[in-house]
């Protein structure tokens, strides 16, 4: 999937320059921008460069097409499984195959780590990019325990580095950035509440041992939630927000003592309040990985996102974004939306400036699935 | 009390024999049966006489019905509201209007009293029905506090009468007996998770002052929750729940300082969990009332309703109904879907049969919203 909309990227990325009806976007201030930004082909002279250390999920191609189309040219790559190192070298043949992370860590060229690592090994990793000067894109879930956060805020204040969390759902989601662009012009009020669904095909066959271990990946609404906790923050606003309750449970996989195949969590932040649910039942009558929804209630109105599938219409592939206001009802197909997060996020990097991403907001994400965790009930049954 | 019950049973014996569609149930479940019945026109001979006290909500249209339909015939009502009472003295000529609440309870020919009454007022009518040796059917909300609760239980027991609930976002809502139908066949395997989003529009300027007032209404996941708490508790079989945490908030409307115009509650119970959010937030821009959904999660399928209204799409009017399991996602138009909970309940009456609705499961979504209630943390800023 990610492999499949990173291809389809680079294929807008070279369509767009015929895309002359761009210019409309200047009546929208952050559009016009963007669309400039996504034009850019990868300069010959790129403005950082980068690494990978870590590729055990696929998620790492999305963070370095997004690095890229920023203008950040991967130079150098380092992964302890040979058989993942070997596909990745293929496909990345501009990118030297490091010696060790440490070969990484040291090299002074290198502004930035990007890691999907197995997300227990994140937190760790990041913290070791920070104190040798780099900064650090981490796949989500970024952080696994509340010791790692803790470390990881500290080290961050420390060293002045950026942590970040590549939630894609919202950063490399086109629907749920043009919601953003509408929440922001207050299309729908004042936010009041988010509904995030999150269900996810599990793909059995297909799966590491890591990705059944709750310790490993940090349990479900850790992994998979974290996108949700992170657009309730966004969406409302929140600076400051606490988990008021939440269930974690293992349903139907018997087979895998460890896992956490259901999840849902209730938060309530000082700009709204939210609610998650992840689980991983996506039935195979399903043409794409999960049935992802958003629902962004305000005072004015209200917006639900079906983000990578509209069930049982014409209306094909993702992005679809569905908005009532005080006048209408109205569809909006957003596929041509552009997606600001890599170019702004190179910036950073290069202008330390902070605008892809806000930094305490991106670890409180993180808390408050961590605490969420920590926290939760089992439901009778699971 | 004996000559009551030998009345009720020549007047039984009487009023099957016109009942010659029941004779359907046999060959086809529920659903063949219920085609006749709902086509069948209110017989000459009733099956059952009754009556109607309070009518401050216009719900109560809905409830007569449904029992109309179900071979009901309404002789008498009383309002203590006069202007209320003309109104529906024009609606229904073919009912006498008591004097008294009274008249109605100490009418031997009336087996069941209908009620919409003030929310805070149900309950209390509806003991003194139940002590009158009559069967009970409120709106909902049908109890607004735990003593009431504890009190109708108690009664109920007592007296062998049905207090039933009319929560007719299930009832009489096709889209919703269809889900029912579909599930009970185990189209998208065991139901894990219930999520019920209940937006409603508020008309302001067009409600009488005591829809403001929690007190009145018992708050707004009593009121509007109480749908979603039975459907939960329906779709995931629970004859045992729990609130696993509840929110209320007015975020809104000062100008009413004792409204609620936002609710949220997460349940658990031995047969999965639910969710629900309800609101007095829908936009004006809506075509419809409010955008409900039930989302019903099974380990092999989901189900999505849109109960009202499917935005900004050709498909019109309510009961769209979307499921997705092992082999296909499908849309499913439920319009023409019978309703069965009318003729159903009135045999209940009749035969003292339970199948239109589960007497402890009723109370159990009473008991529900009304913990949901008393235990509710109030959203920063509402």
């Amino acid at each position: 999937m990610k492999g499949t909309r990173a291809d389809r990227r680079s294929f807008i990325k070279g369509s767009l320059i015929v895309a002359a009806g761009a210019v409309l976007h200047n009546a929208h201030g952050a559009s016009a921008a963007n669309v400039q930004e996504r034009r850019a082909e990868p300069s010959k002279e790129p403005r950082l460069l980068f690494s990978v250390i870590g590729i055990n999920h696929g998620h790492i191609h999305g963070q370095i097409s997004a690095v890229t189309r920023g203008g950040g040219r991967l130079v150098s790559f380092y992964a302890k499984e040979p058989d993942l190192a070997a596909d990745f070298a293929k496909r990345y043949p501009q990118a030297r195959a490091a010696r060790d992370e440490r070969e990484i860590l040291e090299d002074e060229s290198v502004r930035l780590v990007l890691s999907a690592a197995i997300p227990e090994e994140r937190a760790p990793l990041g913290v070791r990019v920070m104190r040798h000067g780099k900064d650090y894109m981490s796949d989500k879930p970024g952080i696994t325990t509340l010791e790692q956060l803790a470390e990881v805020r500290r080290v961050q204040k420390e060293t002045r580095r950026i942590y970040s969390i590549m939630y894609s759902e919202r950063f490399e989601s086109e629907a749920t950035v043009r919601a953003g662009e509408l929440v922001k012009a207050g299309a729908i009020g004042r936010v009041i509440q988010t509904v995030g669904l999150g269900p996810h095909r599990i793909n059995n066959g297909r799966r590491d041992p890591w990705f059944y271990d709750r310790r490993r990946f940090g349990g479900i609404i850790c992994d998979i939630g974290s996108h949700q906790a992170d657009q309730f923050l966004f969406f409302t606003g929140s600076t400051r927000a606490e988990v008021v309750a939440s269930q974690v449970g293992n349903v139907q996989h018997p087979q895998y003592p460890n896992f956490e195949d259901f999840g849902d969590m209730t938060m309530s932040g000082n700009g709204g309040t939210g609610y998650v649910r992840v689980d991983w039942f996506t039935p195979d009558g399903l043409p794409t990985w999960g049935d992802g929804r958003l629902f962004v209630l305000g005072t004015e109105g209200y917006i639900e996102l079906r983000k990578y599938v509209n069930v049982a219409t014409e209306l094909k592939g993702g992005n679809h974004l569905y908005i009532v206001d005080r006048k209408q009802a109205r569809y909006i197909d957003c596929n041509k939306v552009p997606l600001p997060f890599g170019p702004q996020f190179v910036r950073d990097v290069v202008e330390r400036s902070a605008v892809a991403q806000d930094q305490e907001q991106a670890l409180l994400a993180a808390e408050l699935v961590l605490k969420a965790q920590t926290i939760a009930t089992k439901p009778v049954g699971a």
